[in-house]
């Protein structure tokens, strides 16, 4: 079976790729609006041993999350649409011929992203493809155990972290529209991960 | 990293024992109520090369819940109280040393056992140790064909099909407590799987 996981080249991304790589053959899919380049998801994918592909983003959904965000003066609603989305562009599996599931690393303890269980069933009945989050019923102690065991994992904050996913281009893109300012007020400083390799 | 697992020998619960196989010491453990025998889930765990253990449930607990799913007409309010102390019971680990992690095999499409976050930090707060749900972000379908992919099953209706879990268990104590009628009329008919071994 066939699975593309919406690929960060972030820990928990990479942890579900492992969960399933056992029962399917993975696939990580960077999802992007082509404002960073997918080089650090890329070779990330490639010390892992999985293969990799991107997706594009449509530039609108950006243009909207970014003026939510800014509006609502914090990332949620702007980061979950912007991540529902990109299960939607990755379930339509342009790319390849065949497609039996799309996941991603989405985690018990976090608020957002977050796929409930009517989106989840509305993209497996629109794309006839299974909806995967092996890491849905995992809380961020057992993630970090298992991390800990399996990958070489690098950490930091946020803006020092060079990774390539949605989340990094949604600030550059504050940036662009509303000044540097933007970025701090909207996003609380934040740790970020970023896988690599295995151990 | 050692993780107990509840197990009944079917499907679901074996599955979850595959997707964690690779991060932790899986042991196979049913709770049992010492209404039926653990030998359908001790061979089965032999079967599939995990460990197995008992652990005994309360009986006031079986009591209180067969009471309930008697005057409710339907089994959900009592199979949740039941899970949650099976749960609570493994993660007590007292047929153990020491224990990182407890696990389930409640699935996302599932309305009943169901582990929601409050009680899932509880559960970890409480014994110190991680509750694990790998199957809470996987719906049916994958399911189905991970198993299908992975595992020999044996289907049939539940009446039929030789499990160790509390549920048989219930079942009998239903029968025990208000006559053969009972159990047709809180338990819906319906297919329960028991695995014999891997692909």
């Amino acid at each position: 079976m066939r699975a593309a996981l919406l690929f960060s080249a972030g820990k928990d991304s990479t942890l579900a790729g492992l969960l399933l790589e056992d029962f399917y053959d993975v696939t990580l899919v960077t999802a992007s609006f082509g404002v960073v380049g997918p080089e650090p998801a890329r070779e990330a994918a490639e010390a892992l041993g999985f293969p990799h592909e991107t997706v594009a983003l449509d530039p609108d959904v950006a243009r909207e999350a970014v003026e939510r965000m800014h509006d609502d003066g914090y990332p949620r609603n702007g980061i979950q649409q912007v991540h529902e989305h990109a299960v939607e562009r990755v379930a339509e599996g342009e790319w390849t011929d065949g497609l039996d599931a799309v996941a991603d690393g989405t985690r018990r303890d976090d608020r957002v992203p977050t796929i409930e269980r009517p989106f989840a069933q509305s993209v497996e009945d629109r794309f006839d493809v299974d909806y995967l989050a092996p890491l849905a019923g995992i809380g961020r102690g057992a993630i970090d155990d298992m991390a800990a065991d399996e990958l070489v994992v690098e950490t930091g904050p946020s803006a020092e972290i060079p990774k390539a996913d949605y989340e990094v281009e949604l600030r550059a893109l504050l940036v662009d529209e509303y000044g540097d300012g933007a970025v701090a007020e909207v996003f609380p400083d934040h740790t970020q991960s970023r896988v690599r390799g295995r151990r």
